[in-house]
């Protein structure tokens, strides 16, 4: 029996980057995974939720205490201004080295890398152990019904991963340069404070919530969260917004709204940086006899996969495909990641994202095959 | 000979009101006073300036030692909502003992009765000194073409006035209860601060200017000016304005806007408070490294006469002519006697102002008749 053709992760990027899968429409991407998938051999369910489909595919046996996952997402940002492309959106066309499309970099070279990969390494070297892809219709969108739904879906299942890499782009520049093992948390505060509007010629007969917010916000932004962890740059605090709308200079105003956005690591969470700011809003608001609300939205906890067995396996796998060193980072926004981590230590790694959600986004067609290279040999010596 | 008939200061009130002299229309009334005082033997001069018209009446020798003053407006404020009225507000119409028309308050009887209790004195018992009338036309506008224009002219003319009294009501409720012996300065700053915009997750590539100006406003408003004087209640600092018109909650905005309103008293100018603006501006611009600019307007010094022979004059004859004992107060916003104070001292006395502005401004008759009887027994006991 010949051995079976390796697929090729070029190509199947371009057939992804084919379907128009804006979020939240599926668009074809995962029906088309999923034939490839059930081709070599992967138990495959869509696990469709609030109109978003979703595809989770395991080969070998559900439960094995040895199951390396892959988390990644087919759906994309809108094109946006359609005129200002040289090349269509949905085209997958290749100029000099590089494929053009929407989700070219984010991420639809990462999920064809990974599941060319993992396609390749069962048919040719089945593990003794599962191998999982849990792709979602829902990363770039409210995240509500993606890999949060493939998770609750996993867990009612009795479905696992012993460890996960989640494909999206992470090197800055350079192929290789970095992989992120956590994420720093992020949330917002909207603080509203109430008064009695009155004239500015008789401040004692109105209530002026101006000088209890403004010293609300200077205590907040005076405040050192932290100054940073062993693998995380120190919380931030910004100060976004303060607004009054009050156009008379002789009015004092009944009220005005502020809002903080904090970037969090893994000293805080959403919860105890929660209390820190209602409890702030409390003592100010007793100080100057002012009611202030306040509102808060934590888009996601901090999180952090220590070094060790699963970044290290990662890290030499990019050393030896690309003969860079990567850093391990903390750095950048959100990612579902931060849902993962409850399930099983999780690092990130993929290629150059420079491009990601502008006109022309585009990739280096090597760096797709470079990656498949690093995905598969992180699978054989994972299952070694 | 026979006495000469004195001059009624009710039908004077309402010949005022029936003409429609909105700043800055002098609609006819300057012109029927300087009729009536001409009659009367004084020295008219119409001062005009900037589009604005106003009257200089003199009675008796240009500087003499002893020359008292009244000072005032015929101009009003526009008529707002003409179909709230009840009345014409050009019609001077009387109903229940109350006469109804825009200036009926502020300060057409004010003018009638001092022009009315004048006429009579110089004919009457003609002084050993003059009696002057300043009366303008932009009170209510811009103040800058009105009692001004008429101190420039006076000094360039060798005119003078020894004593004041500017008639503008400042009775909060009952007649004879509130001479005013100052006014309380007014100014507003504002300032703006201007760092760099930037992504909140990333706050040390921006530049945030919210939190120095949110240092800045804690600093002022938290600041005791003083803690008011002999004639004075402390003066306040009124927090107004903090505005950035960012609605994004992940973007630090590259600048926001605050303004604060003062009222100081005698212990302040409005050079010493902007220069306690600017310093503290400065400091916090230095401290947290954001240009903040600073823009001041004064609108009005503090003045203050300090009780003695103006207040006591004054007083005398509110006590003995309605048996009230009147306030001596420095409460309430700016008028006219803040430009009259630079000559020499002066004091406000008028009737009741409820309805100053308002639809259906109004005032009871017999306010005015008073009124014109408290002037008269200023000026004789002033000659006496």
């Amino acid at each position: 029996m010949s051995a079976p053709t390796p697929v090729d992760p070029v190509a199947l990027t371009a057939d992804l980057i084919r379907c128009p899968s804006v979020t939240p429409e599926e668009g074809g991407a995962l029906q088309h995974l999923q034939t490839l998938l059930e081709g070599a051999g992967f138990d495959c369910t869509r696990v469709d939720r609030g109109g978003v489909s979703n595809l989770f595919a395991r080969w070998g046996k559900k439960g094995a205490a040895r199951t390396f996952g892959f988390n990644g997402h087919t759906d994309v940002v809108p094109v946006g201004d359609a005129a200002a492309w040289t090349a269509d959106p949905f085209g997958a066309e290749v100029r000099e080295g590089r494929m053009y499309g929407r989700g070219a970099t984010d991420m639809k070279s990462g999920v064809a890398a990974f599941a060319a990969a993992a396609v390749d390494f069962v048919r040719q070297t089945p593990p003794d152990g599962a191998v999982v892809l849990a792709i979602t219709g829902d990363e770039e969108g409210d995240a509500i019904d993606g890999t949060t739904a493939l998770l609750d879906w996993m867990q009612s299942e009795g479905e696992t991963m012993s460890h996960c890499l989640v494909g999206e782009p992470t090197c800055p520049a350079t192929m290789g340069e970095m992989i992120k093992i956590g994420r720093r948390g992020s949330m917002t505060a909207w603080f509203t404070a109430t008064g009695k509007q009155g004239h500015s010629a008789y401040p004692h007969r109105a209530k002026n919530p101006l000088p209890a917010m403004a010293r609300l916000i200077d205590r907040l932004a005076s405040h050192e969260l932290d100054q940073g962890t062993d693998h995380f740059d120190p919380s931030t605090l910004a100060v976004v917004q303060f607004d009054t709308g009050n156009g008379a200079t002789n009015v004092i105003p009944a009220q005005c709204r502020a809002a903080v956005n904090i970037r969090f690591n893994d000293l805080h969470s959403g919860a105890s940086l929660s209390q820190w700011l209602r409890r702030e809003a409390q003592d100010v608001s007793r100080m100057f006899d002012i009611v202030i609300e306040t509102e808060i939205k934590v888009s996601g906890e901090a999180f952090l996969t220590p070094p060790g067995e699963l970044s290290d396996l990662v890290a030499k796998a990019v050393e030896a495909e690309t003969g860079v060193t990567p850093e391990l980072s903390t750095t950048g926004g959100t990612s579902d990641a931060r849902f993962v981590k409850d399930l099983c230590p999780v690092v990130e790694f993929g290629l150059v994202g420079e491009t990601m959600h502008q006109v022309d986004e585009n990739v280096p067609v090597e760096q797709i095959t470079q990656l498949k290279g690093i995905y598969a040999r992180i699978l054989a010596d994972y299952f070694a």
